[in-house]
């Protein structure tokens, strides 16, 4: 009875995704009596003060409720104010976001040392040019140097992006030099991020920060020593580690499953186990234990994140983004799902039994109840890898129930760093962002902007990036994407060069001059700051003024939903950047903290943030914040003159 | 309209408080229109869900709420169980209250190392001897070393509590061997607390862990890094720096403040601006300032934590505690009311207002918006307390509305260290914990119980402190006491050995041996460490088992609010003591992560939670595991053999 009920309000498939993969997994997975993430998601009513930032649990004299509709009438028990109450939840927000980010970075630090120290053998130092170039750019000499030495002098420098407890964060050196005066003159500028995290904490305990501009000196803190921190530590890393992406075609939606094949997905963040998996996927014993059960092979596909970067550096085929990983199961052709840490649902444990397949956690800090535990560990990476390829392989030659995979699969070309990108505007010899600065000078480029982030089954997954994306590409603004959002768009085609057309003639005009899509995917979620650095380059560059918060930029996760993603909303802010959620925003309008976040904050020479759910108000609010840079650059009459006359776009179409 | 509404359902202060003092101005503040903590904590009504640790603010796809009356009929969003979700948010709490007491620390730390880099001169080492025990028991060879040679050592060695990421930490080499056996074969030793912190927050990302056994692991391993690390370095460093306690009789009550002097009162946690304030008190120059403006002295008392520092070690007056200081401004005789960091309610700012006092933050990470802000620079402390004494003096000259100060005063011995507990047992030349151990054994003295924490307007404020206090040593359990409860014990007299008769035969005899009160006062909240200490050393003692766990000993916060009262209830169950908190609990019995807290962790080798809120059924309980400890180790006879017999209870009596 229960079930007749729950499904009599049961809204369409269409309505939860745009995905048709996952919607024909959705309607398979009700067939079956499975609940999926899209219709709890659905169903969940979300606490209405609570999404809005208006209870505190910091105490147990609470959990206090004020009220969203009048929230000056009353205060918590101790008196805190819905300003105190709403900048402190944001506090903890970026602390959680800041601090994953981190850990993850902190983690792919503990490799690279590994490798420095000749403990890990199984990885190495792939991109020794960028090594030499990073190291360069934090003022290491790295003249006439061996390559392990150099990269301890870096391995050493960037340590201090987690134990630092003064001075400055060592890659706040690339951001440019106005944006770190502000970061200084506003006290600011992040020291190391386990201090930062350590603090907000503290400062958010009952009785401590309560002054919501003094607070957000902290959240702004921590959010730093995100993008500027462990996240970019991340990246740059994994790219000496692993190989700076260069453009790469790639298969993504869930058709990379093959039924004839052992199919094993790997979903999370870190690239480690993936690089590992990749490695011994490809051993011959494996190989033959797989035609030995009757397959044709082992089929390695990733998902989410870690997903995201081996589809940038290696290609590997891409199966779907967040709002797909527990539909995916459905299909019952995953033998294993093998994964790491965050956005990992803990939903995936439940439907993966329903279709007996392994979820395999690999991480000692993510475990899941219900889930196998393979642990992961760098200096036997075999010992881990072999367990899982032996449990998929056995899974295959157990398979029972039948298999449906969707037939959707969808090519693009991915791996767009910010190193290839100034070689893609500037050549081998000439690499430079000052092409890209002279077309959004010149006004065929009307401005960038980063759409990034998460899915959210609180709205269709997929169909606010996609409509947000095209409506911006279509207004010559040129789109920079990581994350989920990249694999959304990925799915709809516009990551090839093809999509040119769909862009306005500016932007269409450059992209078939340089031959690039006018969607340039950069990676995983943490790869964002390979936008923070590409902005950071455009400044350098010249002609777009003298700080990040002076480019005609803005950014977007249209339909975020971690604590990641306020983190990295936050940096971007900080930063200097206009950047403007979808969904909902833990905040009241119409209150000081509100209005210190959505004004205050651009006032004092930051970016600030905006919030919009539908995807052509959103890119109005980023094409008038992007003019409006113009203007204050003084470039917006030659945009005029470019763009207003017919002829060019006529000439185009033809 | 809305006033008289509101006082038609204000209940009698005496159900709010037993503090007479405190009921005084309740009804005083409700005469004169203004709204204090007492009666917004009666009248906020708590979310049920909140309560109960139900819902989940991790991510944006929620704020998901489950049915804390059927806890796994529905899971959130990602699909988290009720087991994720409370382990998480108990997580964070333990986080937030493990970073402010890390936050503490480290600033004591660098406070310490100002002194011995010459940087700071207004402090110094008081207590040398201190010093040299603390290094030797880190195994620092101070022989033959100068003071600031071994002090040197002293805070390198400790730096590392913050800012180890491997290794064990440094004051986890106090604990019993059996104890840290424990935490090594489970793994959760506390390595640095910044990265515990930082990894705690990571790991209750959306997404991430998702085990609730294994989350218990990180929030044991950052529990521990409170008990053994911050707060242990901030009691032991203040000690060094500042004088150990050793009893001190001091005054207690909002009697303290004096009608016609400058009254001063210092709240918050951290001792140094403290210190700073009882230096510049004494100044000549103010003294005069204010008699010329009619006052006959400045009269300098604390509140809260830093106020009972102050009290231990040097008999400052004691002017109340959490509960009480919104209402102590209403008496009008606050000149100013100066605070740096932690249970500072930002409702005092209101109260402040209306009472035309200084309500003064000294801390850059605490500020209150509506307070005045005068910054606290250890290198140059006179600047923000002479400026702190020119307001208050100025508001005494312009004092206009009627004073009315509660005649209540209650004088009581307070600044039992560890050290002086050891000496006061053992003598100046055997100093030690063996008589305790022995009186133990025969069975005089039943155990040890630590009761402390906050006051919390849920329920009548210090009644159930009283109540159970009085209770524990009816039946000769010694009472050891920190922070807001030590407060309202002395409050209620029991802080004299006067207070002798009110304890069993055995404790009483004890005590008049000694000559000490049967409850003992050992500081602030971070002062707990002591009794992690005192714990340590009755277990090398001997006779009383291998490990704390093994111990007749139990804990309790009856009357508990706070996020650090949850860090530290779990650093004592993480260390092998039974604790039990009262007012309510975040989480829900009959779940799996409820047992694990209340049972599971008891049958690994830890402590364990309990939960009850009437103070006699807590007193039962605890005596309960004490004569269950004492069973296990084979000493239960000797106390029946001592107590039973009534003409030992007539000889005492007489």
């Amino acid at each position: 009875m229960g079930k007749e009920n729950s499904e009599k309000k049961m809204v369409s498939v269409e309505d939860r995704t745009m995905c048709e993969a996952t919607q024909q997994m959705l309607t398979k997975a009700r067939r079956d009596g499975v609940k999926l993430d899209l219709d709890r998601g659905y169903e969940m009513k979300p606490c209405p003060i609570g999404a809005e930032s208006a209870c505190c649990k910091h105490c147990y004299m609470g959990p206090c409720r004020l009220n969203p509709r009048d929230p000056y009438k009353k205060v918590g028990v101790c008196g805190a104010t819905i300003d105190t109450i709403m900048a402190r939840n944001f506090g903890r927000n970026v602390a959680a976001g800041s601090a994953s980010h981190n850990d993850h970075g902190r983690h792919i630090l503990e490799l690279f040392r590994g490798i420095i120290d000749g403990k890990v053998k199984d990885f190495t130092i792939e991109d020794t040019l960028k090594l030499e170039r990073v190291g360069k750019s934090l003022g290491i000499d790295v003249e006439g140097k061996e390559v392990l030495e150099v990269a301890k002098e870096l391995c050493d420098e960037l340590e201090k992006t987690f134990s630092n407890v003064d001075g400055e964060m060592p890659f706040t050196k690339l951001a440019p030099e106005a944006t770190r005066e502000l970061w200084r003159k506003d006290g600011v500028m992040p020291r190391g991020a386990m201090l930062e995290i350590m603090e907000m904490m503290s400062r958010t305990h009952i009785g401590c920060d309560q002054d919501y501009d003094n607070l957000m000196k902290q959240i702004t803190r921590t959010a730093l020593a995100d993008g500027w921190g462990g996240s970019m530590v991340a990246t740059e890393l994994s790219d000496i580690m692993f190989g700076t992406p260069s453009p790469t075609l790639a298969d993504v939606n869930m058709g990379v499953l093959k039924e004839d094949h052992v199919n094993i997905i790997v979903h999370g963040h870190e690239p480690a186990m993936f690089e590992g998996m990749l490695a011994a996927v490809n051993d011959s014993f494996f190989i033959e234990e797989a035609k030995a059960k009757g397959a044709k092979g082992i089929n390695l596909v990733g998902m989410c994140c870690s997903g995201a970067e081996m589809m940038s550096r290696h290609g590997v085929p891409h199966a779907g983004n967040f709002g797909s990983t527990e539909a995916i199961i459905v299909t019952g052709a995953v033998d294993a799902m093998v994964v790491d840490i965050q956005c990992i649902k803990q939903g995936l444990a439940e439907v993966a039994k329903c279709y007996d397949t392994h979820l395999i956690t690999t991480n000692p800090r993510a475990k899941i109840e219900g889930a196998t535990h393979v642990e992961f560990d760098e200096i036997d990476p075999r010992k881990c890898t072999d367990e899982i390829l032996s449990k998929a392989i056995a899974r295959y030659g157990t398979r029972s129930m039948p298999i449906e995979i969707p037939k959707k699969i969808q090519a693009g070309v991915h791996g767009f760093s910010h190193e290839y990108i100034e070689y893609m505007l500037g050549g081998t010899f000439r690499g430079s962002y000052s092409p890209l600065n002279d077309n959004i000078i010149n006004g065929r480029i009307r401005g960038v902007a980063g759409v990034v982030g998460c899915t959210n089954p609180k709205v269709k997954q997929d169909s606010v990036h996609v409509a947000l994306v095209k409506e911006l590409i279509r207004n010559d603004v040129l789109v920079l994407q990581t994350g989920c959002s990249q694999i959304a768009l990925a799915k709809a085609g516009l990551l090839v060069p093809e999509a040119a057309p769909l862009a306005g003639p500016g932007l269409a005009e450059v992209c078939e001059t340089v031959g690039m899509p006018p969607v340039l995917g950069l990676g995983s979620c943490v790869d964002n700051t390979r936008i923070l650095i590409a902005a950071s380059a455009m400044v350098k560059a010249g002609g777009l003024g003298n700080s990040i918060a002076d480019l005609p930029v803005a950014g977007c996760a249209p339909e975020w939903m971690s604590e990641k993603a306020l983190a990295i909303g936050h940096y971007f802010v900080a930063s200097g950047v206009y950047t403007v959620f979808g969904v909902g925003f833990p905040t009241i309008k119409e209150t000081k903290f509100h209005d210190l976040m959505f004004n205050g904050l651009e006032k004092k020479g930051y970016g600030k943030w905006g919030m919009a759910s539908d995807p052509i108000e959103i890119a109005r609010m980023m094409i008038a914040h992007i003019d409006k840079k113009r203007k204050q650059l003084g470039i917006d009459k030659a945009r005029e003159r470019t763009l207003v006359d017919m002829s060019d776009r006529r000439e185009l179409a033809s």
